[in-house]
């Protein structure tokens, strides 16, 4: 079996260094990174269960940050890293940011993390330049889910969020709708991430595809929330004639959306279509079309990633679309999912 | 103001004791406990912000332990206890049990726990008396939420389940129904607790009360999830002739029947009514009559109970029904919340 003196032979580098190499650190160049992974494959190592663990591991712990436990995505991210973890030995430590710009300053920015945790994940974290000062100075091992928080050196998972609202626009588009509004993140949220802006251009790039123009009558900013979609939809009825179709930037701004819709005295989907992004756990219960993301998913590649980094690297058909780089962003596929909140326009 | 020597004086015990007193530990007789809480309820001791942490505090942690973070309830509870912690300087460690018999025993009966945190809640999780023996030698405070859940001389937080399960019940009587079927938790479930077997109480017991004989072909048993009271409505829809009510164990189980019953071609409520207990974020979207408990006011108690014991008797309006001992049962109230899922039976 190959040892990891054989890579460190092989890259001409330390042991320790295929090791920091392996684990994604931001300490070792990418030029290093890069020889040692390709030693790594040529030798066909395999790391270890117990080497694979990270090294240090002084604490046994790793520290997850979400914005809202409470949101199903990330309840469902954490439940599957937490499965993952523990069956690699490991504890989570969970901060729920929970809108609160000084708990997300108080966890990134302070030396705490250094001593409570061997490794962290960041799932749809803002992040500020202080921030990433901060965690590189911590020069812990990390990983980070969702297109809007980037750390350099440091793997991320996520979706495509402008091919995902695309679809969800190209969806009502075939259906004949022309009329279709957005509901999107509101940029002045405290904790706003980018996810929504890319789903934004995506909603704008299908529309323009289509050889329409966006109208920005047809868009309005709220919070992530379920009441965050009933408080848009409302304010989208009350700019005059209703829109024939909606899309909301997630699932349970698409159910508040419906219960505003239900509220005016409008039916879904005879008045007005409306398709979500997510698959929410009760998408199917309220007969929701969405644009299905694997959530789980991305939380177990993620902590995969983050304990083995090189057996993250052969992980086969879960994998939608990616490159050996530990930086390069996995990108897991999403897919169209049509139920009943969708069909024609009535005129069509 | 008053000191914890003062407390200790007048209580003719020491510092440390008081300390222990207060902080519900195990090692400190109900007597003397007893003694202590009257000693500072007659000096009027406040507990100061940094007194009331922990003693010892040596990681800054409290363990949480949940069955399924990805449920409303235990999400909601968790979301309410890290914002406690947080503010008190605490991080949450988080042990979400997830169907695994193993994790859980792990969890609770390795000394990992000592090393680890300064504290413990426990949330909905079976105990044997194995676990019981194990808790009893980490000697660290702990708290429980849930009916289900009980350590000597923890505090324990929790709602009334057979109050609220009659409640129900008695909403659909007063309606007219006769026909009231019940989806409860599963018993062969590898972590069922109690609380559907106390809901089902409150069924039978006010069935009884309005001179019915509960019939058992209306009873079925099955999982806590949205799936699981998919497969129960269906289960009790194969058995002949439909009820005119469901009343389901929690409103995740309510969500499921409702799709059972569309899927089945039955409306709600004009051919079965359906209430669930909880509020779940989703019930007023989709229309669904509940008995509504206080997740996350449970939290913050429990939080409060574990940080602060003595603080946390004089709590004023969120305290339902409460006596001073600390292991008496806090009880929060349920109230019921009439929606569009439930209305008289047709014939009626």
């Amino acid at each position: 079996m190959t040892k990891i003196d054989d890579v460190a032979r092989l890259a001409g580098v330390s042991t320790a260094t295929v090791s920091r190499a392996l684990r994604g650190l931001p300490t070792v160049s990418a030029a290093t990174r890069r020889r040692v992974l390709a030693a790594a494959e040529q030798l066909d190592y395999e790391v270890s269960p117990s080497a694979s663990r990270l090294a240090g591991g002084r604490t046994g712990t790793v520290a997850v940050v979400v914005p809202r436990i409470t949101r199903w995505f990330f309840s469902t991210v954490v439940e599957a890293v937490e499965e993952f973890l523990h069956e690699s030995g490991y504890d989570l430590l969970l901060y729920n940011l929970g809108g609160r710009e000084q708990v997300r300053q108080r966890v990134l920015r302070t030396a705490n993390l250094h001593k409570r945790v061997d490794a962290i994940m960041l799932v749809a974290t803002p992040l500020r330049p202080a921030d990433l000062t901060a965690l590189a100075a911590l020069d812990l091992p990390g990983v980070t889910i969702s297109s809007g928080t980037r750390v350099a050196n440091w793997p991320c998972v996520r979706i495509d969020d402008v091919a995902a609202a695309r679809t969800a626009t190209r969806h009502l588009l075939d259906l004949g709708h022309r009329r279709i509004a957005h509901i999107s993140g509101d940029p002045d949220d405290e904790l706003a991430f980018t996810t929504h802006l890319d789903r934004r251009r995506g909603y704008q790039e299908e529309l323009r595809a289509a050889g329409m123009r966006p109208d920005p009558s047809l868009d309005v900013e709220s919070t992530f929330t379920i009441d965050g979609g009933n408080r848009a939809a409302a304010e989208l009825l009350s700019r005059g004639e209703p829109p024939t179709a909606i899309l909301a930037a997630c699932d349970e701004m698409a159910m508040g959306a419906m219960t505003a819709l239900r509220d005016a005295g409008l039916r879904v989907p005879q008045d007005v279509s409306v398709i979500g992004i997510d698959d929410h756990d009760l998408a199917g219960v309220l007969g929701l079309s969405t644009i299905a993301q694997p959530a789980a998913e991305q939380g177990r590649l993620a902590a995969r990633m983050l304990l083995d980094p090189l057996g993250a690297r052969n992980l086969g058909p879960i994998v939608g679309q990616r490159t050996p780089g530990c930086d390069t962003p996995v990108i897991l596929p999403t897919r169209l999912v049509v139920r009943e909140s969708t069909a024609p326009p009535r005129a069509h």
